[in-house]
């Protein structure tokens, strides 16, 4: 034993290693101001401050605060903790307006996804159902007359997903009849695939459903339109006609109540159809809707939330793989002197290689999720403004605004989930065997967030939408119609075409140049994909790949836009743009230009000198000129230790003590024997193999045996 | 409701999705022998039959078989069934050979994980620790006399990591000092860091422990060994001066009871420290060991087992994405008629190139083990032979083998499970929103296999010491020595540097071209990181990302090797090699050429139309000829639905039904309320606001209070 003994706190016999001096050094050693750049993140420093004060409401009420115990609770423990969040949250639902409640609800799906989605699917889904497909008095009645809107009487669930049928929501298949004779709608589930599944809500919670079903009236199919159905009386039991069955275990999000719903002759009255768009009369009159296309906007600001998403929990796994990886000490450097400590994690340019372009990339997520959310407000305002005032040419602007902003935002959804499953488990294998702790945060995280790659659009499904609409519009450009938004640069198609390298080495450290390169990489592909479906006859299905191709990168042109257009206007704060404007070429140099080396080179936008030189030289550059600054630009997110609910990537930095504390704290060490402990104990203290065979492979038995 | 009622088992009123014809259908049409295709996967029709006959002992003893039951047990059931399905197992080890046994245990990962490792702690880590670094007599006591061979008397775990000390053994500051007045070892934990960390089986099951501590003999300090120490008496309760405590929750690997340790003081016999090469006498004299590296060797059989992991996980995942998208029509095809059915899943293009290319990838895995795995064996063996004949001569060759093993085995771990992980999450996002459901297998499997990218190896710093090593022998071979085995290519290496490109388009149809092309890549990479080197003053840490690529190119090289000289040995079976070479040709052509564009091209190993025309021609191509052969292919896996442990995988193809019902069997719908529905119904039902506010705020209570 050591010589050295001293006594802080605990006994120690020498010295162990100290973590969180490594932390405040650098955190000391700031160059910007951090309440700024979190301005700069946030959008402005009233949201900012909006942000925090939220923050602290949910980490000082004990119900709704996120905390390691998380980590150890079943799924029927986290079901039911589920509940009495929301039930903590209903109180603020009913004295805060709707806007303000949305922010606020975009905090929680960071820390506890599932209280997030579990709400999400009665306010965002159900309601937003009824908001895009019922009248104003239908919304009036439901919303306000009911209560629901405040999370009362009655809990909405969103019945579209069939067991067979997903992403083609055309082709569902439960059924909704007109009986004229009663003046009602009947609901059936014709067979098993048609059967829901995956219904959030329904197993415990809804009382109501908004139903996905084709109205047939008179025997002809009218399409798919939504019903209000009511699941579960007001003494929450089922009502007639109804089957309800748990979904079970999932990858992820284990609070949230997933169910199926069969309905066998389900009668609702005809007035609980939404009606909006679509009408029947009592005499079987159908009304058919002037813009289908806009009955399915509920899912508009799913994906919009999902962008912020991106933002904040690529925001807390950076904030943690990087404050280990600065705290964190691992063998000595390579030409390190034999008296030398062992090196800081990050001061591998490998490690800040695998790290650092992940936090360039959630800066750059900030600001497009900020913009995407600015211009779906605004858009889904102007068109209920034109819907109510009726005005026809109003309408159709808005209509058009509408569908930019389905290409844009479906761009960005499967654009940056996919990114973000990345970024949480590029983080957590950053962080060695410490990054396998379930109180680290990651595993759960992945399994939490990778459902997002997959709901409300998948992401390939979504990339080929995206980009089949890219080149309709191209084509459409091709015959003189005007490029608009964020595809203006279309419209000068012919000066981007060729195969002129536009992006040299040289050009690396301008991100503009890169944002160009971007545009006519998007120009080539639209015109390489063209003349591969002339060849195929129109064949879309024969590109898919090349249409995910177009999405992804239009994504990455609107994100890296929004985050030059930005910090553009932070021009007046040098401390801040000196480390932003490395960021932005960062991100360029990695997840763009890097990332789609392959396209960029086969299109000649850039030159194989270009992607060489920024492999081996510029990345490693920028790298190690963001290193210093990373402690502040993490900070500069301001999340809390309970947002970030990891003890290795708490803000003091103490990562040792903080992880043990929360070890012992889940898993009392004086409980060293299992309760299974005799099974085992049974195992390893057993008799002979001869005596458990009762000595009847020994040499006695062969003798009497063999006479 | 339809007019058309049905009822078949159970009442339908339309006709439902039929998955299973959709898939018998392609069954029937299979061109080749499946059991032959199951030869050549396992090696030989002797090693497939061995492997059958594990699996049907595995799935027909209701203790150790898998089940859906698995996916919704907790972390306290899933450690109490692990023991149960260890003892069972126990009983199989007591009467078996080595070498058998460890096949049939690599049979046990892809289906319990947790009881693999669980085990494997004992057997592979523990014991494996003993004969790697023991003396003959010290393995006899504790293998055989004690009977820890059978899982019998004692339990061992595998004191290696530690809090603050991971990948890098050679710092870890646990320290076991030489008492000579007692004539026994002192092991101790200085501090918080030095606590051992991660231990599997430490937490309920290990009576001993293999230590790596510091040897201090008389102050002075002699680097890590390794030590027995026990943990528990025989009545399974700890030993003074052990502290041992439960790590809690992890991302995945529920069963295992991983756990930490603390050594406060504990004294062990002399005779209890393993002295195979070193040794200290009763008079504190220490014998150093002449192969200070081989002590590590307890870690190579791990890396081979990780790499036939690599193969049955993934061939488990393809098959449950492929058969999902064989049996699982959505949409239409895009130049269908109105009249057609929806298209199935596999027969979009974008679909088959997400997962026929990780079908191509797994059938180059399956050889690449099998060629891994008898090179290991045979090499451990020459080992041991030339230790106890202590034969300098052949030692030294041995040594050479190993090395060059430790080479190849390095970046095959890193780069199989790499791709692994990233097959299982592929195939889980191709399964749409199914693909999340627990009962798919996917969470499960991504959660329990991650660990696998950082364990025993971390792949990053496995890969940057495979990469160290290659660029070595490179400088090496330059300087006139003599490249054998694996790296002979690089005596060519003068003919493959250069800027000259070696595969053309029309060279894609050629794997031998682009196994070459791999190696012309290698020598050119070589070279570069060489000049980066100079440049940095022989900075190895500055050419971090580079060396991870060559460690990767080199497990490729090694892969598509290994299965072209398979399908070349296996000439005499046309319809066999048919589409082998097709699959050769698609895991060149994805993983490998597209994977690597960036290095490709940057080295002008190819040129940009070969990358272009494989892109968007040949992959397509290849994918369509692949897809009529797909369920065929899968089938060849020969995995039991028991090894699926996915309903909608199963080999019958009836996903739907297979689905629900292991849905209702794990949740039965009748428990429509949940446990917790009283706080629910008490939240929806509570009173109006203002009453709930006491009235407080309403205009009466602001008369009186305003007056």
């Amino acid at each position: 034993m050591s010589s050295i003994a001293s006594v802080k706190g605990t006994v120690s016999f020498s010295q162990g290693p100290e973590p969180k001096n490594l932390i405040q050094r650098e955190r000391d050693a700031a160059t910007f101001d951090l309440n700024e750049m979190n301005y700069f993140l946030e959008g402005s420093k009233e949201r900012a401050m909006e942000t925090r004060l939220f923050i602290s409401q949910f980490e000082r009420d004990p119900v709704m605060a996120a905390s390691p115990k998380d980590y150890d609770a079943t799924k029927a423990e986290h079901r039911a903790i589920t509940i009495q969040k929301i039930d903590r949250l209903s109180r603020y639902i009913e004295v805060e307006t709707f806007d303000r409640l949305e922010r606020r609800l975009s905090i929680v799906s960071v820390f506890d996804p599932s209280f997030h989605t579990r709400l999400g699917v009665h306010l965002g889904l159900f309601l937003g159902c009824i908001r895009g497909n019922g009248t104003a008095d239908q919304m009036q009645y439901w919303l306000l007359k009911k209560e629901a809107a405040y999370v009362k009487n009655l809990y909405g669930c969103f019945g579209m997903t069939e067991l067979a049928h997903g992403s083609n929501v055309a082709g569902l298949e439960t059924t909704a009849t007109f009986n004229e004779e009663d003046d009602e709608f009947i609901i059936n589930t014709p067979h098993l695939g048609a059967t829901k599944w995956w219904i959030g809500g329904a197993a415990h919670s809804a009382t109501h459903c908004c139903v996905y079903a084709r109205l047939i009236v008179k025997g002809k199919d009218y399409g798919v339109k939504t019903f209000v159905v009511p699941l579960r009386d007001a003494d929450h039991n089922l009502m007639p006609g109804i089957t309800i069955g748990d979904i079970g275990a999932k990858m992820g999000r284990d609070g949230i109540d997933n169910g199926w719903i069969q309905f066998s002759n389900v009668k609702i009255p005809r007035f609980f159809m939404l009606q909006k768009y679509c009408k029947v009369s009592s005499d079987g009159e159908v009304t058919e809707p002037p813009l289908n296309q806009l009955s399915y906007s509920a899912l508009l600001l799913g994906r919009v939330i999902m962008v912020k998403d991106a933002f904040r929990w690529s925001a807390r796994m950076v904030t943690i793989a990087l404050r280990y990886a600065v705290g964190r000490t691992q063998f000595k450097a390579a030409l390190a002197k034999e008296s030398d400590p062992e090196s800081q994690l990050l001061n591998y340019p490998l490690h800040q290689r695998r790290l650092i372009p992940l936090l360039a990339l959630t800066y750059a997520f900030s600001n497009g999720a900020n913009v995407l959310q600015e211009t779906s407000t605004a858009t889904m305002d102007e068109l209920d403004d034109a819907v109510s005032s009726e005005d026809k040419q109003a309408l159709d602007a808005s209509v058009e605004k509408m569908k930019s902003l389905f290409i844009a935002s479906g761009s960005l959804k499967s654009t940056c989930t996919w990114l973000t499953l990345n970024t949480i488990d590029q983080c957590r294998q950053a962080c060695g065997g410490h990054g396998y702790s379930a109180y680290s945060g990651f595993g759960k995280a992945f399994n939490d967030f990778a459902v997002q790659c997959t709901w409300e659009g998948d992401n390939n499904i979504l990339g080929m939408s995206v980009g089949k609409q890219l080149i309709k519009k191209f084509a459409a450009v091709k015959k003189g119609e005007k490029a608009t938004g964020i595809l203006d640069f279309l419209g000068g198609y012919e000066k981007l075409a060729g195969t002129n390298p536009v992006l040299e080495a040289k050009d690396l450290k301008e991100p503009k140049k890169i944002l160009f390169a971007i545009e006519v990489a998007l120009v080539r592909a639209c015109i390489r994909a063209d003349q591969i479906l002339e060849s195929k006859n129109g064949d879309t299905d024969f590109i898919g790949a090349e249409l995910v191709t177009l999405s992804k990168l239009l994504a990455h042109f609107f994100l890296l836009k929004a985050f030059l257009d930005k910090i553009e206007a932070t021009k007046d704060q040098p401390n801040l743009v000196a480390v932003l404007d490395l960021l932005a070429q960062l991100y360029g140099a990695t997840v763009i230009l890097e990332g789609f080396s392959g396209t960029f080179l086969t299109f000649s936008v850039t030159t194989t000198e270009a992607i060489a030189h920024n492999s081996t030289e510029h990345i490693a550059e920028l790298c190690s000129k963001i290193r210093p600054h990373v402690i502040p630009l993490t900070d500069s997110f301001m999340m809390s230790d309970m947002m970030i609910n990891a003890p290795i990537g708490y803000y003091d930095g103490n990562i040792y003590e903080n992880y043990m504390r929360t070890v012992q704290e889940n898993n009392p060490a004086k409980n060293h024997k299992a309760p299974y402990s005799a099974a085992l104990e049974a195992m390893l203290n057993r008799s002979s193999l001869a005596e458990r065979q009762r000595f009847e492979r020994e040499e006695e038995a062969e003798e009497i045996l063999s006479n």
